[in-house]
């Protein structure tokens, strides 16, 4: 018996629609739209200063020290996706870099996030090709234990079933399950409404205190204040 | 739109022969029946030597420093229970002391996988208590924000539905996807059934190298002896 | 102009009765009763288990690699003491063995707790002298440049000031401020006169959902029951 | 009894001579002007490259998750200060995003040091808003339980007392005690004073060993030359 | 081009003698005795309390996630050998258990050291095999990369040459150069024999200070009493 | 006994056609021409972005906080030299800054590859002086006791002998061993020669399953293709 050595071909993405409209809001505002869950952990850091990714993910699941599934999960990538990798233990070796990069983005992958390391970063940073990674090392992989592909993962703390969409930037790595994207960017989209407001009000020195009526209630809590 | 807040009473759960069986293996055959998959990360320690633990998973979804849920998911344990705990972020907290021990286990718990923190160890060591944590911390927490009880969630890198086997010893803590209960009781009896005849072969000086017929296959991988 | 090189003779301790009863309470307990503060990092654990220590603590600070302070700090010792020894940087090298502990028990020092390492762990478990450090290590250090003693110091993100009662147990280590140590006392003593009439009821099967009348909360919070 | 919950509205500050004096230095060169002190942890990193701060230390104690206390200190911000925030516990989560920062600026705060995480730092980065923190994290907080702003608090294992004087570079951070401001700026100034000398000397090929005179101490310490 | 794949049948290794007097002593005295040099990292700890072991290196150097070369080593053990297990990158799978350990004992080993996971630590512990490691993990390890046994490795930051001899007990690891065996032993004796006497007198009451005459050393590093 | 103390002033280096030819590979190239061996841990990173190295090594073996031997060290330096620091014990002050930087290029360095910290990473970074370190730290060390020159060392886990080449890119660190330079500048040469091959075929969409024939192997495998 083993839950691994599958590739599913067909599942489902998000629109086009749904994709352009998360891709405007930043991480920490989806992950707050979503009640504030769905985030991967903080070591998860883009490779280079500005990376930025949204799409459906197309997931991948190898183990330590191998990157075989790498080269099938190429081959199940539509243009737009997002391949989220992850390991079935901890493990910072590089399973990826410029030769693959050249391949997800002939197949039309907007990205990568990786529960691992990546090498190469000079490379991939110069092709501009957005990669949200544990590490970054040169230890190479080898390819000798077959994984699955599009089949539900754990990356980096998060769960993501293949077809959700993963926004990535400066934040960090947010996770909206396909089923709740229309939901999410209404939340998201009321969330941002009345940010610029606020934010005109703090800027002339309102103090959240006021503008957030929190007196009455920090008094409450007993808080006290002395000279 | 939230996707916290809900609490689910009905699950299913592994029939006491599936739990007895799966009792009777260590984690790391289990997870080795499983095709090297469903282990939670290696941080996850016993908070004493020697405690064991086989149960259908009660989880619970928990934010940074809030144990309020804690009380909401002892309403649904029942006997034979292992809750698990997962939070929306890292947290080292201790979440859980000797008062809750007490109510989980008058409900029939029979321990507790947390990736968070626990207090009272010396309580919870008196009263063999089984707990499998991150971190030990006297830090109280706080009842101010509502998660989930009996969805599916993330607890130390591992995907755990309500109703898996959550099988935790010495060696860690691996988790058994309730639908795959059988195959995987099944997997690793035939993994066990002949270890005992290989350990008196390697016992008698007998090497793995003849016993497993590994040398044709080094020797090609280009092994060299030299003197 | 240097901060350092001072060793203050004259301190204030708390009294034996004060002593007396914070020992008489957990970590926890006190941690709680002074609003959830004052607790050491979790990473300060016990050299071995069951270790137990409350006292006044006479504070050394000392360089990296270097424990020339440690035999200053042994002559300010007055019995029932505990030594805190915090580092200027973070060093996990070895300061502390089984002859400074010879040396602190004859002046009459409870234990150490020290944000760094210690060695010889073998004796001093043997001697059941208690110590909570931050590791383990043999790496031995130097005797080349000066602390102080009985000055401010933050050991394990905790501020130390001497003669405050550090108390440390399985789940941690606590600092009660000297001032507050007739406050703390009596609110732990009252967090703790309930607790085993709660116990009590939790252990007969009564929810913390009814015993707190966390209900109408929940409700009102949002939490949703579902099948 | 609970430490927490007060405000302090009046603290004596460092005058705008000092803070001129004191960011004219680097922070490596003050940490030893003090005597090899004064330094927060190594873990603690601008947001940007080129990150720098230097004024006196508004003080704010929050608990995990919790950032209610953010808006309190606001509003004890005067014109040329730093916001100093510790937590009560190990957290990452994002207590500080571009809204905060407006406000925090619009009271005239030069930046921030926090023990935590922040987040929408591409917003914080474009504002040029100094920020030296433990993580980045889009984590979003809640607004429950009350804290203190300006009382003695440990960051990242330095103690800051409200007007301590905190410099920030490259480098990391240190606390200037205000009291000691003063010998502070002396000390560090000699040290400076023949810095440029010394790298001219160093620059033409003069060596450590005999610009500083060391191979006499070399020798007796029994330093072996072989080829 | 490969640097990997040779096993070295013939190898020196230190003779009874040397491994009994060696044995006698603890780890932090010998590693003193060496000039405080060649410790393994603090975070190698004995799987149980009590583990100890004094013996010749037999080196190993493996894969991340693979354990095919610790059969080869297993047929190059002579009785009373250490197998040394370093890995090419950072890994914490466990790559040895109860068989491995029978076929080891069978072989001699007195035990293993190994810079990654290990399992099944109860039946080692229960076979009183002992072992250093620097994680228990349960997550098993593959066979398809040859490595090489016999050649100098570095494990946990220390270099080890075949037949150096390794001494291992609660305080950490530390290796002892073939060729400096028998000067680390003379030298490790003076240092002991005249700890009794000392330890004598710091328990009588007298101060290191006083002992070790330390007090002028300290007033002209400029320490100063204040009352 | 004392293993340090050492200054060894003649050592072999690399030819210049050797640097030269090693410095136009990565080190990703590099490693796996090594047979995937040689590599320091993936927590040595340069201080600023772009930083680039090759070279033959002077190694220097530190106390904790001390970097007495960084002004021996510069006396052994030639031209092109690279100088590896490691250090008896984790450490992560701040052992070298603008002054020793500017001492070594005078000497002819090429750079610093220190297993600890290094402070004015500002000035490094204006200099343009490569550093590959484990931390910045603007702790201040002390020169109390001797270490040694050009002897064999452990720096972030890799072996480096004097002499070594040692190269630093974005993506880390490798040491090749003196005597296979040859030898793996061929192999790395033989790897790069298909490369842009590959890339091109890899960017016309060919996948790697079909360009490396994987199929067959990864059916054998077991690999199933689902809908």
């Amino acid at each position: 018996m083993n839950q691994l050595g599958i590739v599913k071909r067909h599942i489902d993405r998000a629109n086009p629609e749904q994709i352009k409209e998360l891709r405007s809001f930043g991480v920490a505002t989806v992950h707050e739209a979503m009640g504030r869950v769905g985030l991967m952990q903080t070591y998860m850091r883009p490779i280079y200063q500005g990376a930025h990714l949204c799409g459906s993910a197309v997931t991948v699941l190898l183990h330590p020290g191998d990157n075989w599934m790498m080269h099938v999960v190429a081959e199940q990538i539509k243009p737009g996706d997002v391949v989220v990798a992850a390991i079935t233990a901890e493990c910072t070796d590089g399973y990826f870099g410029d030769l693959l990069a050249t391949s997800f983005r002939a197949r039309g992958a907007l990205g990568l996030v990786i529960d691992a390391g990546v090498r190469d970063v000079k490379d991939l940073t110069a092709m501009e090709f957005p990669v949200f990674s544990k590490a970054i090392s040169a230890k190479g992989t080898i390819k000798a234990t077959i994984g699955s592909v599009n089949i539900p993962v754990v990356c980096a703390g998060a769960l993501v079933n293949p077809g959700d969409i993963v926004l990535a930037d400066d934040d960090g790595v947010v996770v909206v399950p396909l089923a709740l994207a229309d939901q999410v960017i209404q939340a998201a989209s009321q969330r941002e409404s009345n940010e610029s407001e606020k934010r005109q009000k703090l800027a002339s020195g309102v103090l959240g205190l006021d503008m957030y009526k929190m007196r009455e209630a920090l008094d409450k809590a007993g808080l006290q204040y002395i000279d």
